[in-house]
């Protein structure tokens, strides 16, 4: 079997990335050395890796500024219908790599850093992701920002710059245990933060009546302070911002307990302010429905729509009109988009701020909101729709809740015409749930205050119409659509699998990496031998550097030409990775019963994280463990079957295990998911 | 009167600043205009003023880099005797102006922003102080570390990087409020993180015996995370270290407790590990014997003597030896002063790690420990004498009490070895008081452990020998000294006072910068008329300059031709601000007794924060403003007689009055002082 190439050997020879021009090279160098002496306050003597990489972090991020600066110009100037992707989530992974790809530097920076006398691989190794999201919906995001930028839209991600995202999964005797991630430990150096443009947000209060209408009084205040990361798009100049929002305590906090009272304590307390963007809540598909998840929804929320429209009215560049003085044409020049129902407090705080802020009439400000929100959902399960308690709504957000009621009036005005006297009807789409504890449901309140609603794939899409959200489809059919998850093939095929993007830029070219769908002009090739053995080449090889990698970590010799089954994803009952180990304990038991039967030989990995508090996910860890001990120990088995269980799965492992794939599991996922729904 | 020139105006004319080079400006504005974009990704289409300051600031500092690097070097390769500063207070102020003066770029870099439009003065006072001190304790650190890096002495300060320093102080009513300093919120520009350096400092725990004698086990570890801020000298190219330490927690933080409980409230729970460095006491000499504030000084010096022993350890460049094997020179090569007894935990933590840690037998150690440390007294006021109970010891801090006691021990065999049988006397010198709650003298401590031991002033050093330390004196006279606090001339005249300083240069040229005893020169221009009218005249500018200044900010008309009056300084009872106000009051009487009498117009300035929980000094600065109120506003007293009270006092306020005082007033606070005392 043919050794693979190094890494660093094979990324220069890649054609997509270009010739590294001697020009580039040395100014890359240049800007390295002044980044490690000026910014890190170093010299060779003393620099470890990991000043080497900020080092390198930073002269890669100079790269980006001019063009960002440009970029955000260029819409103030051109004024374009701005798109806003609020979620909860942004699951982005690490940036180095993906930026030097974006910017087309990747080539020329890997030269400099060789002929500096440094290892890139090992320096891109101390990158911590950026782990701010659970799964699938905070990935989604992240890719849709890449995607945006690279179709040079005037994009802006907006979410929670979380102290602490998704923990790092540690297995000690097979267990999982959970350790915070304090990724923001070393510093970030993608980001800047940006106090000029710090917003307040209100919490708890009551409301009263005066004479502009309803005022919402005696909030307590916390301050949303922005971060901004640049997100590159592919070979265009463009790069966008994801404006991340930390909680600040305002600088009179518990000023009055200050004087009062314990000084030490009262300062010691502005942390407790502070929790709401301390850490990332840890739950995939599942809906706990806690205090400090509603603040961090609402502070998400009520900061982005400040932003927003702050935006909005803002001068344009070389005019004379000092702002917009009307919210005509909001709809026309934003759009939000909410990742799932985590920011659908979006609807009733644009209400808000319209009605109780720019003094609109209601009717004018609900055409206004309804044709700027659109919703995305994300599942049918039960357990995850967001259902908030209508007592926990009316202490933090009493005003909100006000709206909301008003909105379920007239929402149930229009059912009742349509349907007269259809009161299951009315109770099934009410936004009040009246079952037990009165609750807020808040998919049927996305789907009520949004022009447009879809699911994420055409199944889940079909299920939402014909049974999650029936009524509603028969109420506003038009409002239904599908958009299929996609992923960004920057990072998931040419920044992960190098060797494979080569053999396709080949034969097609480079279009493919910004327009997809020209891969179908591989079909032209699909029965040539030479590039099926090329293909097969390129994959052999993956599968031998992820052995390498998987027999150091985890002691378990890996049989690189076996049948590679991965299941990587969130431990979760619906995601049946029980199945996959019934499955696994059968091929198990049919070569013990007969070892010197036929077996394709096969490496299951199966990897995820559970959420802390969900015990039956925590035992499956736990026995897929268990079942590696036995099948891995078997000599029986041999190198016919090896189970492993790969730790602490995320983004950067992904990018390690995906050209080893055999295939996607998620369209099975979404039919165990449509099954167990019905 | 003559109108005093603009701040720049003024600024350039300055001789000792030197004259700016064509080059140094070109190069000072690429550099500005660089950190502008890059650093602050920024362009002047939206930079703001904070940008600007930033963007300079940055500018400054890498002037400092490759100085602060060469000077740490050298040192390493050297091995010079290094000058341990341990202070939980340093009272450093702003930084930006004090680099320029000690690079000798001020001219430069005025002139590079003034080309650039832009104001330099009002960019300044865009800093933050780094208000991390209280008083005079915290402010002779300061400068104690400006004059050592000026002497080009291998002196390090080490403190703790408080989160939130000495509170701002808003006068509301004529009373005082105190608003969290929040210091750090914008990022500062002159600190770098050394995450390389993190060390662990334990808590709690219990004490076992083990085959190596003695160990401290089952403790709780807290994260020191160093922040390194450059202290240049006076034009010499030394820049020495300022190390402030950042509690962290460890990332196995209540590990337990994440997977028993409550993963959420588990990561918030690390900001209670965090809190050791949140906050600055902001007490002056008072002990409030609080646990927070023990652990904060516990932690200080942890961290600081493993850092110590690491750097006396390491190999010296370019020779063979791997490290330092014996401790034999470690009082050749290691000096710790402690400022105060605040950071007294040296004495037994140095002997812990002496003892259990390398293993040294005790009086190897003692002798070591003795020989290294050296304590300053800073006042004799009971109630600030540092005295922590036993029982706080024994739960946080087991082993060092144990330490204590034996230091203890063998002390008292001393004594009753020179007197015999005199048993008060052994009471009186115990380090353990018996009254009431068992404590720790830390004053005794320290003078034991101590082979000097020093006052702040001559008369105070005298009371300390024949009063409050006495038994001490007689048992070791020779550890007894006294060093005159002094203030660093550089930020004191020369920043602050740039017209006399001019005036003094032109006489006597500019080696008084550096030694001050050169000023004794300016004698022979005493009786000077045109000396002395100069002066004068320099005087009546910086009155006018403050006049307008406290006009502006309190409304008050200001005649700048009066006597200034400024008493500015901690308030509390011992400084006698009382006697001020009755002076104040009885000057009042006898102007409204006989209005048309002789006054010598007076310009009464108080300033000075209370201690948060300090109730009568509160009511003193009430007082301060209500006399104001009524002296101010009345007619008959029109410009004879004004007080004000200035608000927040602090370093910086500092530099604006000090050019104006009558005198320092800090002699008369020593003689009340001592005159309380007996």
């Amino acid at each position: 079997m043919a050794q693979p190439q190094s890494d660093s050997d094979r990324r220069k020879q890649i054609s997509v990335r270009g010739i590294a021009g001697i020009d580039d090279v040395n100014e890359i160098k240049k800007t390295f050395n002044r980044h490690l002496h000026y910014t890190l306050v170093k010299d060779r003597n003393v620099a470890t890796s990991r000043d080497y990489y900020f080092a390198l972090a930073h002269t890669v991020k100079d790269h980006l500024v001019s063009r960002w600066i440009r970029t955000q110009q260029y819409y103030y100037e051109k004024d374009p219908k701005r798109v806003y992707y609020l979620s909860l989530e942004f699951y982005m992974g690490r940036s180095l790599q993906n930026t030097m790809i974006n910017l087309g530097i990747q080539t020329s920076v890997d030269e400099a850093l060789y002929q500096l006398g440094l290892n890139i691989e090992e320096l891109e190794e101390l990158e911590e992701d950026a782990g701010l999201g659970n799964g699938g919906l905070g990935r989604l995001a992240a890719c849709f920002l890449d995607s945006m930028a690279t179709l040079g839209m005037a994009a802006y991600g907006y979410g929670i710059r979380y102290e602490y995202g998704i923990f790092t999964q540690k297995i000690v005797n097979g267990e999982q245990h959970e350790i915070p991630d304090d990724w923001l430990r070393y510093g970030n150096p993608w980001e800047k933060a940006r106090p000029e443009y710090m917003l307040p947000v209100n919490f708890y209060g009551n409301v009263i009546d005066s004479a502009e209408g309803r005022k919402w009084v005696n909030t307590q205040v916390v301050f949303a302070l922005p971060y901004d990361n640049p997100i590159p798009g592919y070979n265009n100049n463009v790069v966008n911002t994801l404006r991340l929002w930390s909680a600040k305590s305002p600088v009179d906090f518990d000023l009055k307990f200050f004087n009062d009272g314990d000084y030490i304590q009262a300062v010691l307390d502005r942390n407790l302010a502070e929790n709401i963007s301390r850490v990332l809540y840890p739950n995939d598909n599942f809906f706990e429905g806690k205090e400090l998840r509603l603040k961090q929804e609402y502070f998400m929320v009520a900061a982005t729509l400040q932003d927003i429209i702050r935006r909005f009215k803002a001068t344009k560049f070389g005019t004379l009109e000092p702002t917009r003085t009307t919210f005509d044409l909001f709809p026309d020049k934003v759009a939000i988009q909410l990742n799932d129902t985590h920011p659908s407090l979006a609807i009733p705080e644009l209400m808000r701020l319209l009605i109780d802020v720019e003094g609109l009439p209601w009717e004018k400000a609900w055409d206004i909101t309804v044709r700027t929100c659109a919703y995305t959902n994300h599942t049918v399960l039960p357990e995850a729709l967001e259902r908030w308690t209508v007592s926990m709504l009316e202490s933090i957000l009493p005003r909100h809740l006000e709206i909301i009621y008003h909105i379920n009036f007239l929402h149930l005005e229009n059912v009742q015409k349509k349907w007269p006297g259809d009161l299951d009807r009315m109770k099934r789409m009410s936004l009040v749930e009246e079952d037990g504890e009165k609750r807020i449901n808040m998919a049927n309140l996305s789907i009520v205050g949004s022009h447009a609603v879809n699911g994420v794939a055409r199944i889940h899409s079909e299920i939402i119409k014909a049974d999650l959200f029936k009524d509603f489809y028969e109420l506003t059919p038009e409002k239904f659509q599908n958009k299929t998850n996609g992923i960004t093939p920057r990072r998931w095929i040419l920044l992960c699998n190098p060797g494979l993007s080569d053999l396709i830029c080949d034969k097609i070219g480079e279009d493919w990496i910004i327009h997809m769908d020209q891969l179908t002009e591989l079909k032209k090739w699909s029965k040539d031998p030479n590039f099926q053995r090329a293909i097969m080449k390129v994959k052999q090889e993956n599968k031998l550097r992820l052995s390498q990698y998987l027999e150091e970590k985890y002691g378990v010799k890996i049989n690189p030409a076996s049948l590679f089954d991965v299941q990587v994803k969130r431990i979760h009952e619906y995601k049946r990775q029980l199945l996959n180990i019934l499955h696994i304990i059968t091929m198990y038991n049919k070569i013990k019963k007969d070892p010197t039967a036929k077996f394709t030989p096969r490496t299951v990995l199966i990897g995820g994280k559970a959420a802390p508090g969900y015990y039956i996910a925590k035992r499956i860890i736990k026995l897929v463990n268990m079942v590696g001990n036995v099948v891995n120990n078997d000599p029986i088995v041999g190198d016919k079957l090896k189970v492993i269980f790969l730790e602490n799965y995320r983004v950067t492992l992904a990018e390690k295990n995906h050209p080893c794939d055999r295939s996607k599991r998620a369209n099975l996922d979404s039919r165990h998911r449509s099954v167990r729904y019905r």
